[in-house]
């Protein structure tokens, strides 16, 4: 549908890693490494697997063609099976008899799609990793850079820019942790013939099946899992976890790009940003990229979770239902990964803006410093209205805080104008901020 | 994505209508549409609407480059307009002077949308009248047929498969009326400008606008819509009520086809629906292709909802997660329409294996009738636990109702055996079916 | 679950319209007026009416213990009838036989529903139209007050405010229009018997169905729609759609309240917003629990298109999906609109700080306004190119885009020092703001 | 909103988890903790902590004014601080200063929602365990008994009923390792202060932190996560994925339980599954719960993902959406579990019904058998063309496939027909089922 969309929303290797082309050459590879562990196990002639293997090419294949014979015959599997064994009789009909035996055509499909998805993980850590390191170090630059915390879209009290960067890089962290983990169960063979039996194999299914594994570099699971999708399915929610991170970094950049606020913003290009009727603006393209992938790919995953109901041995519908709605979770995670990558790797950070901004709720944005500072002497309740009424009389007298608290008898006999000063400097109230940001960057594997 | 999978979820001409060809034509149609009604209003010498016209055929350009630009721009309008602007200028400098006169990017992507829309909707509209007339003719050709009728997948008491089909025609007609009524909401121009003002254009906006909604056959809606997207999410509320609809129908065509049901059966073609190690399967492919997009379509037609919420006058990732969403909707819906359409048209009903499952229960099925009967003679409650009883002890010893009733000293005082016969006679049990088919056909537009 | 946020997310009216009390009485209505309509019929003595209606007060039943029947039966009405039977015996033996007579549980759950929703869509309007009024007066009241309007987040030209409020009354009023048309679609009576046939009626249930619809003040419709559910999944969708809307203006508001922008506010009001620790801040309340609606509600609507599919004559499980879904989405909407309502009628707009934001972009954000009178002299692409100069060299030496303009000759060869205070005006660029306010007025239906 | 629903679609205890009172209890076992935690950290007077504590009973609180005043503030934890401080002012003026110390609402929210969600999945973790060791007494008791399988809902080869149980207990298991990982990841505590700076604490930040984790039992983050919810949206995906398994089983069971098929059945009770008109019914009433609870989880997962995009520090509407919805991921995870359960344990299982569907085939259902003996001798594509034939035939001469193999000279020359009885007795068609369920069985863990 969006060949004009694409470049925007995902990435090229991504595209290509769940094309119609990689999707067959994924089964065909299932197919070759059948032959090749079938003939170890002495199932089928050893000459039958070079003649076999030499049509698991998918370039030799009409995709259009099989695409409409997919469209009678109801999955991809069944067209390219037959037409793969028509290209092997016509080299040698002898092993022609042996394509695919015992074997069901999700089998193919499934083991395809573990084939696709390894690949397509591994793309995903590699980006996750540049991730982390770029938002480390804006963390480390950054780590007492500050500005106003923001909360409910109100200034709330100072942060620094370091540790917004390295609440960023934690959760990146967890994807990273998650995405490993997820290898370790998704990253399984299918194979179970027609119900999950292997009843077609004889008493060489098991011999078969561990080879079979072995040649694709997969792990052996207890049984076919054909109709039980949890597996797949946490790729999904996987990926929906690490999206919905990056939909949060987006928004983030997006309202600080905002013209009122202006403190950091997407690396620019030529090209890029620019609106075709306002020359001034800077528009965060790849942040809406990202949010629009953080609006879709929530839903796709209800839609592998919903499609988990499979019927008895192999579903109808269902199954089906995954087969556009994974590669879709999984490009779109990609092309929003990408994005957030290029915008850390480039971000543009103006820490003056940043501090300006600090000051434009006239110091109220510390009124929790003088709050608490206060609350030590008087209490927190009796201070916290006492700084509530100074704010109100700030904001409808238009003075600052450091002007009404002055003249505050009770205030004054507790603090003093230097204490004020002191409670009043943003540089001096982002707490924890560092220790937080050495925790974060401290737990990142050192190498890679 | 789905190269190999288009032919098996969707329509050919549905597909084609949202390429990114076709979204370039219709972003064209629009450029085009506004020079014209531009120099109309003599905003624009109408020399240069030739010149802009000639250019305005997506043929003349390339897409995988505007897909690159569109990645940086953020949208594909803004490199559209510029490659239009270069290649008018070449033909005609002062021309170009004039391409997209006072439009934003967003003008001429939604208007470009909504005629999309709009051809999307009358290939809806097509199918659901075929849909419609198949199944007038099944619900009038099996008006006396009987079969089970099932509630919660358990036998319950006699229908007639013309019943079915009334049921699943009415909801066809409520939705025929649904898409016709959408129209009159969704088919409306988008002009404003930068942010919904047409101040670019000064006093002429409303001349140019109404020009502009005439060239090209849309209403002029009261204010442009940008950021406020109920029209278009309407279009996906309608086709999500329609996809399920048709997901309702393939589950009963599924379940009907089940090897121990076997009442009806989708058409059967070669290279259809066999399997690929199963040589006596009779799948029901299309029921799974229309399955799949019933359990698809919910979550995109939620996309399109959580998008709704964009922010001021253009908004930012919502409007960039409607783009692919909205398409795959109406893509999938008519794929799903078109399965339905050849399932009814040439739908396998098995009228003897109806009536020999209505006997499985060995009469129970009838047991409401007996105990209607009864309850007029003894009253509900009692009579009620009196079949109750008379059911458990027919399971119990595998004696037909019949047989266990005639025992019954309390039934054989109300009932004699030939109002049994009558009784559980499955065809005289089919209570208003003829009169609910009836109504349903009576509202069908005659003339369409 | 959630009686503690009850308060936030809903009001106490339709709450209360879906408590599980509300529930129980609305299938009570159904079973008395169905011994009424069947009195009415002489299919049931007129005698048993009284008896049978005295019974019909949900305040008469024991909740706890139908909600643990419940969960044996699968659905509600059945232990209701069963106790509603038990009642009524105690009191009339004779009459207790003709309750329920000739239904089926879904029946009386479903007309249940539909008079629920007809309450809950009659509550709707009435928010919706005090929401159209408030919207009303804003868009009257500002429709010459300038603000920036703002697309991708960033300052793009000016608008006026009065125009924002006539773009989210625009939308208002087209959801009024959807609400009201779904009534006519959606109040039908559900009236069937076990399968639809109403057989246990013999000849005369097309005349008890009428009557009961007659009761009820509902329309017949063409058949039972026990398994066909796109009347109710309407409700949600349109729902759906004014959620989205309501969402869009809750960001909105929030966006313009940042501490940064502090152009418009929700109403305050003592323990309004405040925050624990934070004297000073001002939180978007009411806006925030809007947009919690707007996130969740489409996932909701989502539920009711993917539960359409429904097996038979009557469904498993995606019927029993919809009963507490569609109830969450009704008293959730009803929630986010009353916010907004109160949001509206009371809402502080900054037309001092509007203006002061219009400012800070140092003239640029009218740069649209001097490359259109600059593109009548050069053409629109030496226009855009010598303005989006002078805009970077504006920011690049922190001068006003007037400053840049004034040195440049090209400029002013075009341009007198007149022109370009005219065309810096914010208020002199807002196009047809005015034009289309007085259209969306227009449209208003007068006399409610 | 669903009294009279909540004992159908969840279990007491879980309801009673998420009640607004152990919301209340959850908050204040937070501040009574924080309390403790910082008088051992010298922060505030030991003196205070038991006036604190002593408060901090959920009981003592107004739960509807609670929520009332939570419709004002915007959360429930800002009413609640503020009527604990109240109480402990009446008790203990001095005490009260130190209420809520450096705290922030979400801060309580956060750490309230993470003890109940400890308990929670502890209780989904019982249940998973006693369904895993149903589900291994039925794989391990039927690890012999055939039944068709099937695939797109039609009979394809033979499985036994062990087989089935297995397939779900691998799923089972799965999600018992995934729950049990993601407590290392969700069981932390939140503590951050207004924006996640602890800046109220001083120094004694990090003290105070760990000792608050101490107390609680919980892990201390690397820093606070306000607006990082990938943690709390882990859990709504992983039992999101539980959901969709439990709903699998629920549509096996609920297809096995059909009139048609009727292999095995929910165990049956009085009131249970009865229907109100049908007397000889047996409703799949837990299966319809489960599979509702599948239809509905998925959706409110999306919410859960969606909802990640949260603003700077603490976000606005996303956290909002989260209250209602992993509450109501949890209730229904576990009444969908409690059903599934209570199937398993009581399973009916009619293993003579199941060899009866095995032969309404005619013995096609082993097709595939006769097809691979042959395929031995005269290759695959040979045999499967041969035996497809013979199917054909059969089907159209409603013969049996041995007795139209019997003609076959083909055949005749390659098999025998003791060949043929053997190839067609479904017991030995059964494949690797047995060494299936041993893997499946052997990686339990031994001891709980």
């Amino acid at each position: 549908l969006s060949d004009l969309l694409d470049p925007l929303f995902t990435t090229e290797k991504m595209r290509e890693l769940f094309s119609g082309r990689a999707r067959l050459q994924a089964m065909l590879d299932f197919e070759a490494a059948l032959a090749r562990a079938q003939a170890k196990c002495s199932l089928i002639p050893a000459a039958a697997v070079a003649a076999i293997a030499a049509q698991c090419d998918a370039a030799l294949y009409d995709i259009d063609a099989l695409a409409r014979a997919t469209a009678q015959a109801g999955n991809p599997a069944i067209p390219l099976v037959k037409a793969l064994t028509e290209r092997v009789a016509g080299d040698d009909s002898n092993a022609a008899r042996y394509v695919h035996w015992g074997a069901t055509s999700q089998d193919a499909m499934d083991t395809g799609l573990v084939l696709q998805l390894r690949a397509a993980l591994a793309l995903i850590q590699v980006d996750l990793v540049r991730l982390s390191d770029a938002l480390a170090r804006l963390a480390h630059t950054h780590a007492a850079t500050p500005l106003a915390g923001r909360t409910w879209l109100q200034q709330a009290t100072p942060v620094t820019f370091g540790l917004k960067a390295a609440g960023w890089l934690s959760a990146v962290e967890r994807h990273r942790q998650r995405v490993h983990a997820l290898r370790a169960t998704v990253l399984v063979v299918q194979f179970g013939g027609a119900t999950g039996t292997l009843a077609a194999l004889g008493a060489q299914g098991p011999d078969v099946a561990a080879a079979l594994a072995d040649e694709l570099g997969l792990a052996l699971p207890d049984l076919p899992w054909h109709a039980h999708r949890d597996r797949v399915a946490e790729v999904a929610t996987t990926l929906g976890l690490v999206t919905g991170s990056l939909g949060k970094i987006a928004r983030d950049v997006s309202l600080l790009m905002q013209t009122e606020v202006a403190e950091a913003f997407e690396p620019s290009a030529p090209g890029r940003g620019g609106s075709s009727t306002l020359p001034h603006k800077r528009n965060p393209v790849s942040s809406a990229a990202v949010l629009a992938a953080a609006l879709r790919v929530p839903a796709l995953v209800s839609v592998m979770l919903t499609a988990m109901v499979q019927e008895h041995e192999r579903g109808l519908g269902g199954w089906h239902a995954e087969w556009d709605t994974l590669p879709e979770i999984a490009t779109l995670t990609a092309g929003a990964l990408a994005h957030v990558v290029a915008t850390m790797e480039g971000l543009d950070v103006d820490a003056a803006r940043m501090a300006v901004n600090l000051d434009i709720s006239h110091g109220m944005i510390l009124a929790e410093a003088v709050t608490m500072a206060l609350a030590e002497r008087i209490g927190k309740p009796h201070a916290h209205e006492r700084i509530e009424r100074a704010c109100r009389a700030g904001v409808a007298e238009g003075r600052t805080l450091r002007a009404v608290l002055s003249d505050d008898p009770v205030v004054s006999a507790h603090l003093t104008a230097a204490d004020l000063d002191r409670l009043l400097d943003p540089r001096r109230y982002t707490g924890q901020a560092r220790w937080f940001i050495d925790r974060v960057l401290s737990v990142r594997p050192r190498d890679r």
